[in-house]
């Protein structure tokens, strides 16, 4: 119990234990790799651990400090790992911590310009260089009549989007007097999850969205598309937006957006292109490939918090008409009239999305651009995708396992060819090692492993030990283990 | 230009670094209260010191963090002054700060409880703490049939209340075949603007929401909301929520939650109550009034973000029933099936708003109650409602001011008696000083200031200063300035 039950931490204070935490992460940061990646706890346990009731007194910081590695770190799974190879990366590096803890210092508002204009003016700059940086059509940049916005995730950029695309589609109607059942929307029948749920959320419902049959790279096939806009138009429905994918979750498919955006532009439906991971690689020249087609949307995005070295959350949106996006959240009440809103001249995010307040993110992002530089970034994801190709050619090598589907850039979809139970065992085995962690997913109806190489500090030994291991657990299973 | 164009910051380097930012902020935290409040820049301004285009090469991270000082400063609005009076506060505390850090540093995904499960089991942990520090109805606690989860937002909160009622009010079938068009919501006129936004997101739409008339201390009109109930229903309509506030935001006025859960029960509609700021004061067990009546609610959120010490964001949402949110919000594609997830013995907290992807928020929260206890939060509010209450003594002690209405507890509507525009230029004259920052709404149409006492260092020699300052800035207006 301190003195400090009734005071505030100083400012000298502050230093002193924040000085105490940047020494805990770089500590951590040394010895992660170290650390079994999935946390192997039950549930319950760290609950168990910690008091029943919050306490009356204050208490010291360096107790609490070391509570974190008693009570909490047990119950952590890696994600910044080098031998984080699962679902999608969320990789951060030194810079973006430090935005992200200036955002914090800083503790401001952004939902409006006057709040803090630098917070917005930031944003609205660094995602005109983003822009810039993937070669984005011009269009999504604020000199135009778009813009980006960061928002925290791509579930939220969808919803976004597909609440613009529903209010241009029925001329603003929707959002006041409801929606009645007959919009259609429209997206692969792999396309993440998020799509399904922001259907439901808006009340267009989900079973109204419309899972469009796949090809061989599991992509989406334009002709199943537009003979389901045609199926729903002479039904009577409303198809008012599809929903693109460049790299799926499952297997990092592309969606062609070049053939899918012109059945788009000939049917007046919103095309969203949700880029969350794979955008990432566009910095780089040789894979802008996958944005091929991309003149054609009306709304983009992609998340650094996964695969750009920026901490979550940092999803980046952009519209080609910021004008539709704005119709379809403004709200002005009294309290937050403003001259320079009234004025016209600035840009309010708080229109831009579901919530009304909002952070500085835009800080970490300027630190990871400006400290990495153009070239740096390109370096990193390069060596990425690099990896992971040598991680394929391994696999086809080997005649017990094979690659499921052509990895296009830093995710594998494998499996040994022992069968599904095998294949999910070994999986189980894998990660209860706790030397690496993978996840899986089913492709053609089949138990599929996925080696994903995107975490910040994965270099090409990780990856060779990762190889090792599961070629080593798969042939201890097909002993008998 | 560095070496590190294409190297990450080593565990060294960031230790450094992370020093040195530390030390930024705790000097920032010295000097604040004698910076401007309002930033004085105008549109454009922030944005005409960058450059057109991102670097090509990585900079050295002194060199960013310079640019902080000199392209950022000038257009931050100092939320964290003791001089900020604006909104409502958005506080923040050194172990709020650090608890942010750490997260960061961490880097975690908390979507499932698989993906890092002390991200999960300390958010509930906490969530009950809290529920037992605000004296909040048992239903709530996670023992029971409810729980509680971070948002980001307030406004994010009654989203998912919405979609939640939405949901239970229609047997699920809105989530599945989109909305009708024949739900109805309410919330009093005074309401904050998020609820209409979210009527509009969930396709309920904005002209379905009623704004019920409020009586004179700006609080919802128990009986008006019955008419509005019976009309709709007598319309064919079918009524599904009722959002109440406790505390709002033009004038922190309470919705008396007894007469309206009464109706709610009988009508079986969902209550949500809404206590963004206000929420906090129940710390404090003679504050606790502002909750009589909760027990009839399903759902409340509150934000630590804005009067607890805990920076943004951090909304605090509980749920009396959390299978009813679930059902809402769930979908379980292959690629996140798990264990733990298939056992039903864990919380995933991906299925309890609208983002898939979560950072670990709880550990700020866990910091703050922890350094100060619950005796230091109890302190600190109390001291905030006591420098308003003063405040508004001294408003009413002078005749050329009044008191609009009643100040519950650290937000005081007051004005002077020379009328809206008198009121109005002396507003801009006061924020253009850069000595303290006040917003303003209208209340029974009037032009009216406001006055909330919350920033964590705000004391009494800010609040005095303040009142010093507008009485001064009056007399000069009412000399010709």
């Amino acid at each position: 119990m301190n003195d400090a039950a009734s005071r505030h931490m100083s400012p000298e204070e502050f230093r002193r234990w924040g000085h105490a935490v940047v020494d805990w992460i770089a500590d951590y940061q040394r010895r992660v790799a170290e650390l079994p990646v999935l946390s192997q706890v039950k549930p319950g346990e760290i609950r168990a651990a910690l008091p029943a009731s919050p306490p009356a007194r204050g208490e010291p910081f360096d107790a609490i400090l070391a509570d974190v590695d008693r009570l909490i770190l047990p119950g952590i799974t890696h994600w910044q790992s080098p031998n984080f190879f699962a679902y999608f990366p969320a990789n951060t590096s030194g810079p973006s911590i430090l935005g992200e803890l200036l955002s914090a210092g800083l503790g401001v508002q952004g939902m409006l310009w006057a709040t803090s204009p630098a917070c917005t003016e930031l944003e609205t700059h660094v995602l005109d260089w983003l822009a810039e940086m993937l070669d984005l059509p011009a269009k999504f940049k604020s000199s135009g009549t778009g813009g980006g916005v960061i928002q925290d995730t791509a579930s939220s950029a969808v919803l976004a989007a597909l609440i613009a695309a529903r209010e241009r589609a029925t001329g603003g109607a929707t959002n006041q007097l409801g929606c009645n059942g007959k919009l259609t929307a429209y997206t692969s029948s792999q396309a993440h999850s998020s799509v399904e749920k922001a259907a439901g959320i808006a009340g267009v419902g989900r079973s109204q969205l419309r899972l469009v049959d796949v090809d061989e790279t599991f992509a989406m096939n334009p002709e199943a598309l537009r003979s389901a806009i045609a199926r729903d138009r002479a039904a009577g429905l409303t198809p008012f937006l599809v929903c693109a994918t460049v790299g799926t979750t499952s297997s990092n498919a592309m969606d062609p957006l070049g053939p899918i955006g012109q059945i788009c532009r000939e049917s007046g439906l919103w095309l969203h292109v949700d880029a969350a991971m794979a955008g990432s690689a566009a910095v780089c020249p040789e894979f802008r490939w996958i944005h091929a087609g991309l003149e054609l949307a009306d709304s983009y995005a992609f998340n650094p918090h996964k695969w750009l070295f920026t901490n979550f959350d940092c999803d980046c949106f952009w519209v080609a008409d910021r004008a539709a996006l704005i119709r379809a959240f403004s709200i002005l009440p009294e309290y937050l009239r403003n001259q320079a809103t009234q004025s016209g001249a600035v840009i309010d995010y708080r229109d831009w999305h579901v919530q009304l307040g909002r952070r500085f993110r835009a800080l970490k992002l300027w630190f990871v651009i400006r400290y990495y530089g153009v070239a740096g970034l390109r370096h990193h994801v390069r060596e990425h995708v690099r990896l992971a190709q040598a991680f394929a050619d391994w696999v086809r090598a080997d005649p017990d396992f094979e690659v499921v589907v052509p990895p296009p850039l830093n995710l594998v979809c494998f499996r040994h060819r022992a069968g599904d139970d095998f294949n999910r065992a070994m999986l189980e085995c894998l990660n209860a090692s706790g030397r690496l962690y993978l996840t899986h997913t089913r492709l053609g109806d089949r138990y599929t492993l996925r080696l994903c190489v995107g975490q910040t500090h994965t270099a090409p030994g990780h990856v060779a030990a990762a190889w090792d291991l599961i070629r080593a657990t798969a042939r201890q299973a097909a002993n008998g283990g």
